[in-house]
């Protein structure tokens, strides 16, 4: 970590694990240079060159180089819990007098009490009607305004900043890095991908159309003569774990080269990614820095999974070179 | 008509209706050069300028120069009936020997013994059972080989082509044009996605994930060690008519700038196209020339609903400037 930016300020401890094995070290310090000077970095640079460089035996053609990022916990903050938990949280919040029911049902009643524990009690049913009351009903559009006011008023609980600004300055200088040499960069989040839009392209360089997330259905309907897409409470897609493959294919069509995650929820996308011919790249971030951001890998591993995938890959030994 | 290509030999008449209105004619001859020097060749380069140029009032950022295109009927030919449906046909051709069953059960005994009105008997429900025991069952890899294979060895009725040589120029020619203009060109189709991305890059020099159509459902799964997306029996999501804006939506998540089709399935596509700020572009491929395509235009009308069309665009009037 050599370099402050102005803009973002968390970071994450920047030791990542490469599923993928380099004998020569890049030196060019100009290149990610919030970066410890470490394999990791040296991995991708390497990477990069190989299947760029036209003489390469490992070149890909441009249009060929898809990289994949998971959102929460790769490219921003998902502590103490996901950011778009707390923004249902908000809106429930601020749609609470519309709603004097909601005083004695939960989930809601949990929600403006405060009561976290009961909050989890309500288990998946209780977030999903937390997510289809504060999500749905609206048209996409308003449904963007209202995101976009949430990131300019609400601010995160122990960083008090704008959510949008707990964002990874290493992994924003390897989306940069990516686009430059010719990569197009995706998102593929079990987040809501009408929570992600609104905001991404400002922050990350990631446009609207490759932005792949969980979503709810919509309606086309004429509204005073005005054509809308409607919200409804009913789950479209979950973009999660061995979904995330699917929605790659639904969206991408095309097997990324590099791919990179975090937890259990990226496993399958970074199966699906190392299984490709020739070079790919997986890449897991670590959390490990609890003064900077927290440290919640568990034994040194993500979420537990990290030794257990790479046994899988030895299965298939051609995937990893 | 000036000039022919050597790839492409199907051209329709290019008398486009255009829901645009222009007063400025477009003189270089170099633009669009297959195009007839029409009102409608000089809408759309006037319509291009207004949005390209950084001093008009009208000025659009390249990230949001979005165009969207029907493709059947609007970027390849969809006569005598729909390619994928004659696709579907070879298929169960193909696969008749695995399944002896076909020989007395409809849909499969009416395409066997080519008894087109039999199969046209069967409805929606035959058909669904055709595109089911044709398009899923495989994985992802297998499909887009077969479909690939199927393009190299089946000609078209009349033509004697290949399906994917069926292409118009002049539309060939817009998406280049468009293109060179910093616009990002999607197919939004009712037909497969599946069907067309295997050639769809080659031919209109549209990516993968630029394509948007029709999809059965896939399933993420780990045979003999290798991850494999297994296409199931069931309809994911069918991208036509009202649902063309919701698969732009959740695909894109952008409104289009420019749309083009050519029948009652791009209506909605078109008005939620036309419903966007500032100026936008809404295009009508009419089918008119029997001689070197296909005339089945109804009363000049492409299916009878453009003027029921023109009636709801009024009601909102801004839409048309």
């Amino acid at each position: 970590m050599k370099k402050a930016s102005t803009y973002l300020f968390i970071w994450f401890n920047a030791s990542l694990i490469f599923l993928f094995s380099a004998s020569v070290m890049a030196s060019d310090s100009s290149l990610l240079p919030s970066w410890n000077d470490s394999t990791s970095r040296h991995n991708i640079i390497q990477f990069v060159a190989a299947v760029t460089k036209q003489s390469s035996p490992d070149f890909v053609p441009a249009a060929e180089r898809i990289a994949v990022f998971d959102n929460d916990g790769t490219l921003w903050s998902e502590k103490p819990v996901y950011f778009q938990l707390l923004f249902a949280i908000d809106r429930v919040k601020a749609l609470a007098q519309e709603h004097p029911e909601w005083k004695t049902t939960q989930p809601f009643k949990a929600v403006l009490e405060n009561d976290m524990d009961a909050l989890a009690d309500s288990g998946k049913k209780g977030l999903l009607q937390l997510v289809m009351a504060t999500h749905a009903g609206n048209t996409t559009e308003e449904f963007s305004a209202i995101v976009k006011t949430w990131l300019t008023d609400a601010k995160h609980p122990r960083f008090k900043r704008p959510y949008n600004e707990l964002v990874y300055q290493p992994m924003l200088e390897l989306l940069d890095y990516l686009r430059e040499n010719g990569f197009k960069t995706f998102i593929v989040s079990g987040g809501g991908i009408e929570f992600m839009r609104p905001w991404v392209e400002a922050v990350y360089g990631i446009p609207p159309e490759q932005v792949i997330g969980s979503s709810i259905r919509t309606k086309f309907e004429i509204r005073d003569g005005k054509p809308v897409l409607v919200r409804l409470p009913e789950i479209n897609f979950i973009d999660d774990k061995d979904s995330k493959p699917v929605g790659i294919n639904q969206h991408i069509g095309r097997r990324p080269l590099a791919a990179f995650g975090n937890s259990d929820g990226d496993l399958q996308m970074l199966q699906w990614t190392a299984a490709g011919k020739g070079k790919r790249l997986m890449v897991l971030v670590h959390h490990t820095d609890a003064i900077r951001e927290w440290a919640y890998d568990k034994d040194g591993h993500v979420a537990g999974w990290t030794r257990h995938w790479l046994t899988q890959v030895k299965m298939v030994g051609q995937w990893l070179t």
